[in-house]
């Protein structure tokens, strides 16, 4: 399996682009990243995406976009996880290109979700959990990860507004962030003041989605004379049960642990390592769990990472530099890469004021449902 | 990259199966492929899926179908390319053993379409063509191949009747296969007096739809015993614009060249050292297509393959050899998955009545949308 490496991002402001339809605001990513890496044609293209089929009545988003861009003969697939979509289409380009199939891929997330009304969208998201045995009773996506939350509240005796540390650190970094769909400072105040979604998950707690895309293009490493040329050092993927009823211990991420686990085994790394994870923050409690499960904290104990001020950019361990799902926004689909265009640009040193002094290791972590499907990669800087 | 081989392949007869859900189709063919295969376990599994966010309403089939069949940590993600889903899963699969990256992956392609009453699906099925440029002028999916169907009968001089004979090859192929969801013999008669759906494509011209999964296993070669060794002598994938009005030449499939001309390239073969062909007869039209832009046949002469008999399993160049969409059905992300199997079941020598004499080298065609997006593979039985 021969070394990949990232050539260029890509990405757009996330946003409710109204005037801008699913095709413009993927090419418009796709472009960028293609412009950044200076290549003009590239082998394949791998599309993340989760909603479209519904949302846009738009299926085979491969070939969608291979065609909006003028790649009129490369392959080109679609790759679903629900909202690990993104980070799923980075895996497959990836298999594609260490391979030695294809010399290049365009990994593209993308995601439009305010051409249908809010209900129709809340409908679909459901679509991550499991139809027959969840989505049937009439439980909502966020109302699956209230339980959750609740009842890790319950057992570990944490109180609503000490998830506040983690949306005020979101906040606080996307007011850095151009592409970041909120720039609103966030206090813990008006965290415990916002309105009730579905209990105890609040406005605060709750990531916004949005319209966006982000892109990437991947290479084989060996051909990359740009510095600092910036390798994927690990890439792995666990499932859980999809059902989050099923599983013997809902508060423990096991697609995490494993999907952590096998990543640091391959980069050779421990989360000590880690000079910054972007992680799953759709709603707070997936923070936490997140940090437990991938090893920077005990069970239980994620929460107490935000309340002694460790994950901000000069922090132990920075979550969320460029504002996370929080702030930065969740369109679901395109989210992964978000996330993997986040850690390369804090490698490269483009961060401004949330920059991690020093970054060379970073993690990003992407899940879809509520823990279902969980995709860990890290990429590093390399020599 | 490393060598490819198929251990082990299941499927279930395609049907109108109201008393069975999306999950145990799809877990029929995966536990069907695992038995024939000798293996309780594999590394990762593969989803190709077309309809399921819309017809079911569930996204996330690949962990949807891993905690099912019960690979509780593996991996799993869904890959969509409208009706060429089941190639494409298959082929992301074998990228990621191919890679090294995994040892194993089994491979399901899976279509519920009975949950939804027949104007939605084929509502849904329109999601493959362009949503913008032409879903919304009201054209339907048959609609389009119709357009195609006619402007090749003007440019080339066919009559109506003589398609007839693709349709009737592979009704009597099915009449062999129990999991074939026709069993019913054609006449020219009858393929002529058939019901109208879009000028000129009448009932006998189209394939039907139906609930159907099939599900291979592959590892890589150099670990399978079983004998005959059945490997993946080649995998192309090839695109072409989305909508069939942006194309110079609409009668020229374009992305069957360009994946069949790579995929004759990497297994050092010519058309002519094929055994069998399975190709995408969703519409009698894309048939004669297929055989030109694959090079067995002269632009315009496709349908004369048919006439002088030469596509039976004694013929020339056999197709469809196990009843093709027409006969065997066509349930849609399913279809290329039967194709793969299917061939299988050739080089194994397994197909009784329509078994091709002494086959060695058979070839799958899988097409998304209207020659949108066209996947390529070349199975060889390897000493």
């Amino acid at each position: 399996m021969r070394e990949v490496a990232i050539l260029g991002i890509g990405q757009i402001k996330i946003g409710e682009h109204w005037d801008k339809s699913l095709r413009e605001i993927g090419g418009e990513a796709a472009f960028a990243a293609m412009q950044d890496a200076g290549m003009d044609k590239v082998d394949s293209l791998y599309v993340g995406n989760m909603l479209s089929p519904i949302v846009s009545g738009q299926n085979q988003l491969g070939t969608f976009f291979s065609d909006w861009i003028g790649l009129w003969k490369q392959e080109a697939v679609k790759v679903e996880a629900a909202c690990g979509s993104g980070a799923a289409a980075f895996r497959a380009a990836l298999m594609a290109v260490a391979s030695g199939d294809v010399e290049s891929s365009l990994v593209v997330g993308v995601e439009k979700m305010t051409d249908k009304a809010g209900r129709d969208v809340t409908a679909s998201l459901a679509t991550a959990a499991d139809a027959d045995y969840e989505v049937e009773q009439g439980i909502s996506f966020v109302g699956i990860n209230a339980l959750v939350m609740r009842r890790y509240m319950h057992e570990f005796g944490w109180k609503h507004d000490d998830f506040a540390p983690f949306s005020i650190n979101s906040h606080a970094n996307a007011m850095h962030n151009p592409y970041a769909r909120l720039h609103e400072k966030l206090t813990v105040e008006r965290f415990e003041k916002s309105s009730m979604v579905a209990t105890p998950i609040n406005l605060m707690d709750a990531s916004p989605t949005g319209d966006g895309a982000a892109a990437a293009i991947i290479v084989p490493a060996e051909k990359v004379m740009r510095k600092p040329k910036i390798v994927v050092a690990a890439s792995a993927a666990a499932t859980d049960t999809i059902a989050v009823h099923s599983r013997k211990d809902p508060m423990f991420l096991k697609a995490a642990y494993e999907s952590s686990k096998r990543a640091y085994e391959m980069a050779g790394v421990t989360p000590e390592d880690i000079d910054l994870f972007e992680l799953h923050d759709a709603f707070s409690i997936m923070a936490a769990l997140s940090l437990e499960a991938s090893g920077f904290a005990e069970r239980g104990q994620g929460v107490r990472l935000g309340l002694d001020n460790e994950i901000s950019p000069q922090g132990r361990v920075p979550v969320c530099t460029r504002g996370g799902l929080k702030a930065r926004g969740h369109p679901v689909g395109a989210t992964g890469m978000y996330q993997i265009v986040e850690v390369v640009q804090q490698l490269r040193g483009e961060c401004g004021k949330t920059q991690v002094d020093g970054a060379m290791i970073g993690m990003a972590q992407n899940i879809g449902g509520s823990g279902a499907t969980i995709f860990t990669h890290i990429l590093k800087t390399a020599a």
